[in-house]
């Protein structure tokens, strides 16, 4: 039988620990609790060595050698191992390629004045269309936005060429490998459809093939998804700048109506927010101090970024956020939304209120949230809030007392703003010499989810506190900041956990930005906006004229639940930087395809390593990560005729 | 331990059984071997409640309600049974789709002459812009296809409104109800990539809507793929008419270079026909009598309508064309090319060619198939062939003797050329006057594969046999057409095996086209070939102004193996027509689900039946199949106030 976790044992979280205790006494059910009873987990899927591809099977091979070596089609271990995999990274690309779709179409819609929001970053608006080399002369600030919403929307249907984000955020260098190995993407949905197909009963059987495929993916999944949404939020939002807010369930107020707003798009959550401030006094007039919107997951982020929203939990603790009797509603669009939710809700007041004709919840309450009609689905909302409050069991009401502060909203563009107070001239200037001698090791991002299996922000924390103190500047997005805020890491203070040489380094900064330090984590958003760290990578390898795989940076998701993590990877992956994943990327059924994807092949043999640059570190030790992490940023820094640091890795 | 199952329960078709013994004699191993080995199946995969949609699972839900009742994430059965059904309707709308596309891009670049292929079918291509509402005038051929398949692109691109080839091919009545519900499809690609996100983590939880979202991929299989590859593909190779062949193992001939083509573009095919049919000499050069082209699967039923080729076998016996010692080479392109190809050819001469750059298999040859390049790709693959023949190890050809003549290619523009000897001006007024007076009782388009793990030939010929009796027209496609051929009722002879009302039909249709009888069962081409008996259904529903629901017609497919068969199924009861399947659709973890989809629900339910009029047969007894069928024949048949059969189902 399962064994029950201990609350201690399910979070680093004190405020997490209680909360599940309390649910536990209430007889409430949680992921945590989840998590414990589905143990032992399925050995043929957790090596990929199952397949329900088709009506011959199920089908699984035996990871022992007895038994079945293939499925009833004929198709091997390799094979079925390569197929999931690549269906992950289909999962994973298809989420944020829709979500950049939704956001080009809002756009589109916007400059045509048909839908409710407005240009807010008009200087990047005019940089993505020189970017796109549109012709700018003339044109109305909306007549430029619609040209640059066509653009995007090119990229899910062009039928032949190379993706327009491709050729504009792409390294010339990565796009030309990539058109080489044929691996350019013409348009997302047609990659997406095409992924499918080869993954489809009788057709792609040739694991290498299948992973190549996987890289193709990866790219969509950068571009199409990542980069075209951040670019596109932060032309409809503004591009975020460093700003101050608080994290932990102790977000909540007992005083206030709380909303809690969950899930991706900012098409959304911004409503809301805008929604709650012009509906404050309707919530006074319902006897409370006004209303407090709070973040959960990427949804969060982004309003933190944006709206200096506080956040109260990551992906694995979400449930937690309505346990604590003080929330009137928690509204939702797309991904991560736990279906265990609305069971949650129904032992306490709150509301679940969907938002996505495609993206309901049994038993939840609906409002149908159009960007065409976005003020009155954000209005109706956020009065059913207010209502809602009504409902409230005062008594049972618990707020953890503490919140963590910390700064948030690290864009490319901030980064680079408060590089240019040293070098106005060349921003980055100062960032590579650092590099170069030796202050600043290498660079990594720190990015993912939590996930209810996994003790919530260890690995997260250790990871990240691990490279600090040796010299690696971490960036970080997702879920991850989540932790790494919780335990300081986003917070001027907290540089205390850095080596001499990034800790001057960031002190050198945070005196530029007015702060005792910049944090020793710089938050960059949310999921899609890895595009953000990737952002800075290209110009850095542009500035020095070398590829971005020549770069000493790493990628690090120690506690990922979703497979977006994986085709965030494989993007990192395609341009040639190592990504560690610290939960099992279930591919360990077929050494051929664990060992393509962690470089372990034959001299003569294809591997990510030989092809890109880039490999995947699977590793689920957290401090033997961060060594394995180090030890490919030195690689790289010797192969750049950088000098390693002496007390190197052992 | 698994039990091996004799030959003879392996196959009705004795050919087969003699050629798996040779296999096993030879310690081959096939498909047939692989399903036995493979059986027990694992229940929670087989119950559709095995998860493993992210890195919290995989998770399974124990369906005796001991146990797990909710994976990690809070996903019930209900909603694990409806996203794994969804990602089998992905699976099989995105094969659908793809094929569609790369034909319409065929098309394209024949009409801007980078292809070379030709348009065959000039009346259809006219007929075909008039319905998409094309002008024509004064435009030469070339620009009115190029016209057509940029409309056909349109439903690949278009980021609003609905579908061309709905709004051209659907009946009115059918997509006024699809707008009413919100389910009209927008693109093919775009409903791809949105139903990959809504099934995938923390998303769609609710079953029904799950559900209703697979409706819309029914509709993108059927117009977006089905009736698509139909239109173009008519318009570039031409429109079926009806031709005679032979079927089965013995169409191999000893003193020929055989050749098979397997899979299902016929841009492919084509060209191969083309050029084994210019090479001849080149082979008889090579001491043999000249090139056999054989076909398996939807390749073969392609060329044989068009081609007359010869079909060798179906799905689940196509390892067994190799087993025969007598093949030089199998050329593959797309879809149900079972892997385990490569390993029987291994240990026989036969060369397999891949063609596709995204459809490889490890180990086999590969020639790089682009339609721009078809005659230099094709040339070779023949070649290659040709040059394999020095191979054969001719101690160990073993070609059955017999061979079943068939006729085939009963397209809807065929079936309407005999109708019209009977009424020139009202074609399909011979047929609704043998409907309405019950000298045919319903119509059943026999449909679908076969399946190693099913007894080849028994569900397909003993339902249409079943059907045949109680006077309903059989039309059929796919490898149950293979299944009808062999057992006689592709040919004149068969007829005997009808009621004395449909035998009278097809005699009195025969005799108009010189034949003693139309065949018991009129083969209408391949899986995308649907589009036909689908063309015949809407015509004569046009022509009785009622809906194609009113329509006394059911689908049958018993021996499926592949999901495109579950989304084909759906396409048919979106626009009402009950769809039986006679092999587990893996839905049985989940009363909702199945009872959705069989229409066991309460009064005020949502079920497919209350919704659009046609529901899900599950029944694996093939006679208690079509009792069932032939209940809901005569159900439709009250409701449109016409005469039921005195000999009702019992």
């Amino acid at each position: 039988m399962a064994k029950t976790r201990n609350p201690v044992d399910v979070s680093m979280d004190v405020q997490v620990q209680d909360m599940l205790g309390k649910a536990r006494e209430q007889g409430v059910e949680t992921a945590f609790d989840r998590a414990d009873q589905m143990s032992p987990r399925c050995p043929f899927g957790s090596a990929g060595v199952c397949c329900r591809l088709c009506l011959e099977g199920p089908c699984r091979i035996q990871p022992n050698g007895k038994g079945p070596q293939r499925g009833v089609c004929g198709a091997n271990a390799d094979t079925i191992v390569a197929r999931n995999f690549m269906n992950s990274l289909i999962q994973g690309t298809a989420a944020h390629a829709e979500h950049a779709r939704e956001v080009a179409l809002a756009l589109l819609h916007t400059a045509e004045g048909k839908a409710p929001y407005h240009i807010k970053d008009v200087g990047k608006l005019y940089r993505i269309a020189e970017g796109l080399n549109l012709s700018v002369e003339g044109k109305s600030v909306n007549e430029v936005a619609k040209d640059v919403a066509l653009k995007a929307l090119e990229d899910f249907q062009r039928p032949e060429g190379t993706m327009n984000w491709v050729s504009f955020r792409g390294q010339e260098k990565s796009v030309a490998k990539w058109q080489s190995l044929g691996l350019a993407p013409v348009n997302s949905h047609l990659e997406i459809a095409k992924a499918v197909t080869r993954g489809a009963m009788g057709s792609d059987a040739d694991p290498i093939n299948l992973l190549l495929g996987g890289i193709n993916l990866g790219i969509v999944d950068g571009y199409g998804g990542l980069h075209l949404s951040t670019d596109l939020q932060d032309v409809l939002f503004g591009t975020p700048q460093a700003v101050k807010a608080n994290y932990s369930l102790g977000v909540l107020d007992e005083n206030k109506i709380n909303i809690a707003v969950h899930g991706h798009i900012p098409l959304l959550s911004e409503k809301v927010v805008e929604w709650a401030r012009k509906l404050d006094d309707q919530a006074k007039a319902a006897g409370t101090e006004g209303i407090n919107i709070v973040g959960v997951c990427c949804s969060g982020n982004e309003l933190l970024m944006r709206q200096g929203v506080s956040i109260a939990s990551s992906f694995s603790s979400q449930e937690l956020v309505i346990v604590s009797g003080a929330l009137e509603a928690m509204v939702v669009d797309i991904q991560c939304i736990m279906p265990g939710i609305q069971q949650v809700a129904e032992c306490y007041h709150t509301e679940i209120i969907t938002t996505l004709g495609h993206v309901k919840i049994a038993g939840a309450t609906h409002v149908d949230f159009e960007p065409e009609h976005a003020d009155e689905a954000a209005k109706e909302i956020v009065e059913k809030a207010i209502k809602n409050y009504a409902n409230r069991d005062h008594q049972n009401v618990s707020i953890p007392k503490d919140t963590v502060e910390a700064y948030a909203g690290f864009s490319a563009e901030q980064i680079t703003d408060v590089l240019s107070k040293l070098n106005e001239e060349k921003p980055l200037q100062p960032l590579i010499d650092a590099l170069k001698n030796g202050t600043i090791r290498g660079i990594a991002a720190m990015v993912g989810c939590t996930n209810p299996r996994e003790k919530q922000d260890v690995g997260n924390v250790t990871v990240a506190k691990e490279l600090m103190k040796k010299d690696v500047l971490v960036l970080t997005t997702g879920c991850t900041a989540h932790s790494l805020a919780k335990n300081g890491l986003m917070n001027p203070d907290g540089v205390k956990e850095c080596g001499e040489g990034v800790k001057s380094v960031l002190k050198l900064l945070g005196e530029q930005a007015g702060l005792p330090s910049l944090p020793p984590a710089l938050h960059m958003g949310s999921c899609v906006d890895n595009s953000r760290p990737a952002d800075l990578l290209k110009a850095l390898a542009d500035e020095l004229d070398i590829a971005i795989s020549d770069i000493p940076v790493v990628g690090s998701c120690p506690e990922t639940h979703n497979p977006k993590a994986l085709s965030i990877g494989t993007y990192f992956i395609s341009h040639g930087v190592d990504v560690h994943v610290g939960v099992d990327p279930q591919v360990s059924g077929s050494s051929l395809v664990t060992h393509t994807l962690t470089g372990n092949r034959g001299d003569e043999e294809v591997t990510t390593d030989r092809l890109f640059g880039g490999k995947l570190i699977y590793e689920p030790d957290p401090v033997l990560a961060a060594e394995k992490l180090i030890e490919r940023i030195d690689m790289k820094r010797k192969l750049l005729g950088l000098s390693t640091v002496e007390e190197a890795t052992t």
